[in-house]
């Protein structure tokens, strides 16, 4: 292991003469081998609810949408009960139980019929504080649990966990597990590409349910963020599927009419001390169309007294020096960049690569189509672009850098893992990237992040590599 | 007169020595005035079918989508009568008579609601044929004509009018009849922006019928290819109107269908010697989506053998140098235009900017985002790019121009009109721009364009003012 913290450290040194750094570990390429179908079957039970899963269900925490599956739709099914963890016993006995009726549908999808989607939204949640939920009928009650954010407010801490590109591999696996092995991770943000079902004949439906059950372990205690990845398409119109992003807007609701939106694909939440933008990168984005309208408005809505961490969530990444997908996030980028140096994002968060990729603050929004002013510069009013889609999916690592490393590109390393992002107050915020082969508390990239409206210096990458 | 063309050879002469044109001639900016509600009623009879158009209702030419509105929904109000023309009589008692019956709907907007909306689609018409037809029952019963375009084919003679963002004013009457004062043009491509409805208070539905009735001398007689400009979205959260399209969609008909698309907003016809793409600058286009999968196989489609014309049409410009809509474009542009250079595209119509402006044969397509390569350059793959949105709407012309005028500009004038482009056999076509201030005989712009597949020589702007 000093071996190992050495060599990173020696790493850090070259960032320091050459800038970014390109770094020597690398995975071998093979693809991750998917878990079967038989890894994940349905929890025992008669009719018992099964990939349970939180997304935040209001504008400002106060709300959970809570989403079950059951095999049949039976007087009951459609429940959730919810109540105040009662500290230390947990049975909760002596507080006020309430119960939701969700809302449930089902699809069919080429030769699948899916189970009962039950979405139930609770709002009214008090703040931070911890609620037991369950789920299931009879014999097949399931139990679980969430802790609701704390006020929204600039001073506020809370730790984001970043995870992207899962799928259901072993290596997926690893990074959950991973994730959860540490307690800080409060709420996921994911910025998409789920299950890979489409990765399989017809786009096998099948494995949207072994994907939710394998991230019940996560997903049914901690609410996660999710945008839509090109994964979540389903578009085949060869097989008569041709409504795009239907299975996953089935499956995965959120509180999009809470921020204005008109679509699930592009909506806003607000988490503690964190305004978080969702972007679509699959659809329109073109002046005039309702993402666009609705992305103006919603900058101009942000206010950074109360929210001061701006993050944007998209899936196909503007800055990516990978090989693969290269440029992809080009046409959006043209679209909005001058949009969020104007309004001094943070962050961004990309997945679509498979690999890690952190960006310095740059911006390229000087040039105009004759004057050839189209490099990325420095720009302190700008984002810092990372690119996560290194979850561990099917289709296996990118190892295939453009060479030489780009001046934008300030870390970038071919490995899978998660990233967490501790918002320690209004100007500080720890992010550190864990790839899966070390222990959980090794970050093998990390920077103190400062808040670009309270604290708008220069960030100088960490030698923290144990945080 | 003669001092006129005198001075357009002046400027014509201009070229030769600093390349592109500015013209001189520059209409007055003061917006053109909409013709009242009152200009337009609706036709005289009982239930009288109103607002007739067509558009081409198959892949190839030989069906048509007739479409008409009555204000009530009685029996035979759905069903249109067509035959072929006796030439000479006209009255086709001998000919054998066919009725199709339509598909009809209705919708509410706001505080408005539309009448019966018919679209009939014909098919296996004869070829080059002229068809007479009816709609309307009892004494409301009237009477139009259209002539089936010629057998695809690469030397088959054909003339496209252009016309765009012409809306319904005193300025879009002088086009429209401009228009039609010469007998050549037999179909019209229409870059988007119709009705201009949205310029008045809660989107004015009211306006989508009198442009109907406008347009009816013209669109009832030859087909109209649309492609969807920003004023049909018609997109008023605020109202409760969240659905993008919704009026344009069901007002205009196409055959999306038979050229595989899944949307109304992107397909293509082939007519004559042409093949023509419609795209919409207002959905998804990014890598992945469904426009983009359907345009990167449609272009495979083409088979320039049969059709040697390849036309594209899209709202927004993506060369364009008026201080206007300036890059509005670019995202798209971005997005597609190797794929358009690599197809060898004869010709891109766009319509948006309220100004004419023909673009030089030139691409930009070298550009990484490091390599700063981002200028246009003169291409001989690349198609020529027409902006035409000055059809004469409410909103009034585009008078300021980006200074200097940039080398992929090759002409750029503030004044109303139309085109022609006058396919003449598989190397040339005759394109002509046509001020609304000179007779229609004058072109204020002219070029013999070469076929990029078989002829794919340098073009030079032509002296033929007079064609």
């Amino acid at each position: 292991m000093k071996i190992f913290i050495l060599s990173v450290l020696l790493l850090s040194l070259t960032t320091l003469i050459n800038g970014g750094i390109t770094s020597k570990y690398v995975r071998q390429a093979q693809p991750a081998n998917e878990m079967s179908l038989e890894t994940f079957p349905s929890p025992a039970g008669h009719n018992a609810p099964e990939q349970v899963h939180l997304t935040q269900g209001d504008r400002d925490g106060r709300g959970m949408i809570i989403s079950w599956v059951t095999p049949l739709n039976l007087a009951g099914s459609d429940v959730v009960t919810y109540w105040i963890a009662d500290n230390g016993s947990d049975n909760g006995s002596h507080v006020k139980r309430r119960k939701k009726k969700a809302s449930t549908s089902s699809y069919k999808f080429y030769d699948y019929s899916s189970g009962f989607l039950h979405h139930a939204t609770i709002k009214n949640l008090e703040y931070d504080t911890k609620y037991l939920y369950e789920v299931g009928t009879g014999q097949s009650v399931r139990q679980f649990s969430f802790t609701t954010p704390p006020k929204v407010g600039p001073d506020v801490p809370y730790t984001f966990g970043i995870i992207g590109d899962l799928g259901q591999t072993y290596a997926s696996n690893e990074t959950l597990y991973h994730y959860m092995s540490n307690p800080k991770g409060q709420t996921i943000l994911f910025p998409g590409d789920l299950a890979y079902q489409d990765n399989h004949p017809n786009h096998d439906q099948r494995k949207w349910d072994t994907w939710g059950r394998f991230m019940e372990p996560c997903a049914a205690y901690q609410p996660i963020i999710y945008a839509a990845g090109n994964h979540e398409i389903d578009f085949v119109p060869n097989i008569g599927e041709r409504h795009a992003f239907r299975p996953y807007i089935r499956r995965y609701h959120n509180a999009f009419k809470t921020s204005g939106s008109i679509s699930p694909l592009w909506y806003s939440v607000r988490r503690g001390p964190a305004h978080i933008i969702v972007l679509s990168s699959y659809s329109g984005y073109g002046k005039y169309t309702p993402q666009y309208v609705w992305l103006e408005q919603e900058l101009k809505n942000v206010n950074r007294e109360e929210t001061p961490w701006l993050i944007v969530m998209v899936h196909s990444p503007w800055y990516n020096s990978v090989n693969y997908h290269y440029m992809e996030g080009e046409s959006m980028r043209v679209m909005f960049e001058s949009w969020f140096v104007n309004s001094k994002v943070d962050l961004v968060l990309a997945g679509h690569v498979h690999a890690y990729e952190r960006s310095e603050r740059v911006s390229n929004i000087k040039y105009n189509i004759t004057n050839g002013l189209s490099t990325p510069v420095k720009d302190p009013n700008a984002p810092i672009y990372i690119t996560i889609g290194d979850g561990g999916n099917i289709e296996g690592i990118a190892n295939s850098f453009t060479d030489p490393q780009p001046s934008y590109s300030a870390y970038r390393e071919s490995s899978f893992g998660h990233a967490l992002l501790e918002i320690k107050n209004k100007t500080h915020a720890q992010y550190t990237w864990h790839r899966n082969q070390d222990n959980e508390p090794i970050a093998a990239d990390s920077l103190m992040m400062y808040n670009r409206y309270f604290f708008p210096k220069e960030e100088i990458a960490s030698d923290c590599f144990i945080c």
